[in-house]
């Protein structure tokens, strides 16, 4: 089961600018920066109600992250839900026709196990499915 | 204040398939269709936690959502951000530098009263205000 949207990550350029800007936005700051070298990626994370806003910004050119920005620019990179059973969820999707890019959950940021389902598969949106560790 | 993440707007061709696709994801159904003719929009509302999942189709080809299709492809189309003061929030964020698109708060979908500030002035993503009527 998918239990609330745990976070939306947004692809920068600059973290530190963007940082500031979510600051005013959200009128909280980051709780924690956290870079996850896998991904090539450094990521600012806030906190509002439930749900947590992800930035994102490459380490580097060869980051996902890089090319993403280079193909649409900044802006909204993937929705990321919760479950507490993130094996049974990822055979329950694939059984309804989503296709899993990531079939062995790994080690995201924030300490969570994290896999990821094809964009083309799901409307456009790359999602994520996370779990605490 | 903004209080929470109310809901994620997503850009989709056909609703009907998009609301199978979403109720597979989300293991719920919509609560509710409804169409906003202002914007030439009808939408689809999941409840996940504290936050909808709100899909959104085109009912002409001007509407905002076609154009987003046409450019993007489906997809994340906004973040709405709750509010209990609509026009305080967009004074204040006008003068940290956001761009307001609707300096006058309009009727929404879902019984809100919404506003919009534009991406290039928030790091590529369409960012909803909206609160309860």
């Amino acid at each position: 089961m998918l239990e609330k949207v745990e976070h939306i990550g947004i692809a920068v350029k600059n973290l530190h600018e963007a940082e500031e800007k979510y600051t005013y936005l959200l009128g909280v700051k980051p709780y924690k920066r956290e870079e996850v070298k896998t991904e090539k990626v450094i990521t600012s994370f806030f906190r509002l109600g439930e749900t947590k806003i992800e930035l994102l910004a490459a380490t580097s050119p060869e980051s996902p992250i890089a090319r993403f920005i280079e193909k649409r620019g900044e802006g909204i990179h993937h929705i990321a839900y919760a479950t507490d059973d993130i094996k049974a969820e990822l055979k329950r999707l694939e059984k309804e026709g989503f296709e899993i890019i990531t079939p062995q959950p790994k080690k995201g940021a924030d300490n969570k196990l994290v896999a990821f389902i094809h964009p083309r598969s799901a409307g456009g949106v790359l999602i994520e499915l996370c779990q605490d560790i």
